[in-house]
């Protein structure tokens, strides 16, 4: 007879939700499925000579270093570079305020530890990141959403959400996943005022922020907010923990990612790190670094940037030429996503697995909403299938998506 | 002013535990210091050669997919080839039985995700392994321990222990981390009995299981298990959850382990990844695989197995030359630690600091007992000091203990 394990010995469930959306998403990788589904960055644009470069640097000068256990706050040269980084961009840190985690999801899973006990209230913009939604549930958040425009989330509805008492809010200020919406500098500043008024800290989460296609360069919110008492702190000692990743300039792969805050948060990170997985592997910590730390990554950014405004762009047009009255889609200045909104009345679950029959696949943007809503709406990608694919693909959803509105 | 995070924005600490053995470790890394305190392998043994030509075919012939991102599972030969050398030993699973992790560090870290609820009992040798104490406790776990001779957990013991309720057993049976014991083939057929009969489940912990250097080879507790229900149960469906890692026989750098477990579980750990890290290194499984899927694999264990080997009975003639009376030391078959025991009204933390003031360290024993006691205990670590810095080492903790007996 077969263990019901689940059963048997009470298996946890409570914090691990729906899996529907994991089942569906399987589908899309059946093959000839043109898949706007995934948030995979174009494999045919990581630097593999570099890789291979690196890797050789690294085992044949610092093998033995680089094979053994590392410290859990990550490799010192690499925390010192994105220190360093930072300082570019406005902020004064230093490699303290810097710990290296298994990607973003584990930074996400690590603030959740920290911050959430079981009924705390977190802000999310709604739609929201599903990785997010998926690393807290697991600690018993309450989510408190605030609605979002062109501009990002709506700011002016902040303070009422603040007035229910929240653990963090967090926020994607740049190219949103899912949506692509930007938050408006005018936003960022009312933001980080209200947050810092309230005495609440913000996550933000910055994947895409070197990938903008077009206008200019907004600062973070982390650097917005440390200019509100920059005057008064000597030292970094922000309202705003900062988290961003290779993933998406270098490769998903490595599984590496940062967080910047300040330094009582990151010590307490390190704390629960430890218990999870001791250290993020300190061969592709060296070998990154190796790679990450040249004058070569700006145009390797350049590269990237080129290629995904052209994905953009066609995918803009192809929804343009193919899709009939009552959709609309946003216009991302950065990043890997554009979000669809049908009207009112469609649910875009229903017709998803036509869509698989037609061989393209989407997100349906009911997922991203951690308080329902969003029926009606979906998640493409641009990032990852070359120009063909996407004109043939957006034909296709195209098609599907006459037959059901 | 300085911002104060943890009480300005009460960060959670309930789950974090003292750190003060962190900040003792901190001091053996202090420049001149033999350590015997971590669990460190030999860097010289690792195979950067391999690696090298390893590193160079994945990223020649398949860097789109390595660097890509991959499936919480794990990369599907890597498990396939876990599945295969686990019939080996005499368990019939396959791919779908294996989940991989970012280290045992991990495994531990998801078990506790599925199956502990605050107040959940687990019970566990004592003393055990630091990490699982620091990840369960993570969950709010209480532990019931119980005790250890030179056979290994006293499981005529066990019966009452099971009786207060318990989540699950972990047990480490070969070369146990801290003592270095092996829990005897009748006590393994005893503990699976029992458990089986309560029908509490049983994780086994082996990261050393390949580095035996003397006496046969026992059945993991995992296949003895099987053996109870293989004629009834077509499909593997034990009551045990086993893990390993590579760490100890490639590369702890790399941050792999894996579980073998009923795929029900498997399934609730993949979903508890998910929300973790995603999945483990693409890149570094890819790797792994071509290094580990061949024949140069046995004869590479071979070596690590005949250097400590040799580092142990270094470190065991030193303590027999050096020591006072009434010191006493296991003997290990295997593994990379031995136990030291000092007369009953000895701390070991009260030299701790003495002892790197002489530039040797060990790991106070009291840090291993969930529950308190063996404060006249030390773990050694005999693997990573070559076999100079043993002798001379142990000749530093031998002047530093007798004058403190």
């Amino acid at each position: 007879m077969h263990t019901l394990w689940d059963e048997r010995y009470a298996l946890r469930t409570d914090h691990i939700g729906s899996s529907a959306i994991r089942e569906l998403l399987k589908l899309t990788s059946l093959p000839n499925v043109i898949s706007f589904a995934g948030g995979l960055p174009a494999p045919e644009l990581f630097p593999l000579e570099k890789f291979k470069e690196a890797s050789d640097v690294v085992l044949s000068e610092m093998g033995e270093r680089a094979l053994q256990y590392g410290t859990t706050e990550g490799y010192q040269p690499l925390r010192e570079m994105i220190a360093h980084n930072a300082s570019k961009y406005g902020i004064q840190i230093s490699a303290d305020n810097v710990m290296i985690t298994s990607g973003s999801q584990q930074a996400l899973d690590l603030l959740g530890r920290i911050f959430i006990n079981r009924g705390d209230r977190v802000l999310v913009e709604s739609p929201t990141y599903l990785g997010a939604i998926q690393a807290w549930n697991a600690y018993g958040v309450k989510y408190v959403t605030i609605p979002f425009d062109e501009d990002g989330m709506q700011t002016d509805l902040l303070e009422e959400r603040l007035r229910t008492g929240l653990k963090f809010i967090y926020v994607l200020p740049n190219f949103q996943n899912p949506t692509g919406v930007t938050l408006s500098r005018e936003r960022r500043k009312q933001l980080v005022e209200i947050a810092n008024a309230y005495g609440v800290p913000i996550v933000e989460d910055d994947p895409y922020g070197q990938l903008r296609y077009e206008g200019d360069h907004l600062p973070p919110v982390v650097v917005m907010d440390d200019e509100i008492r920059a005057k008064e702190v000597p030292i970094y000692s922000g309202n705003v923990i900062y988290t961003s990743t290779f993933s998406k300039i270098l490769a998903p792969g490595l599984r590496l990612a940062w967080v910047v805050a300040p330094e009582e948060v990151i010590k307490k990170l390190v704390q629960a790190k430890q218990g999870c997985d001791l250290h993020t592997s300190t061969f592709n910590q060296y070998v990154a670094y190796q790679v990450a730390n040249s004058e070569w990554m700006k145009s390797h950014i350049l590269a990237i940037r080129k290629t995904y405004k052209e994905r953009r762009d066609i995918m803009i047009s192809a929804l343009e030429e193919h899709m009939p009255d009552g959709v609309q889609w946003t216009h991302p200045a950065g990043g890997l996503f554009l979000w669809v909104t049908l009207p009112k009345d469609i649910d875009t679950r229903t017709f998803f697995k036509s869509a698989i029959e037609e061989k393209v696949a989407f997100v349906p943007g009911g997922s991203f909403h951690p308080q329902g809503g969003g029926d009606n709406t979906m998640r493409l990608n641009f990032s990852n299938a070359n120009p063909d694919l996407i004109m043939e693909g957006i034909k296709r959803l195209a098609k599907v998506i006459e037959k059901n509105i």
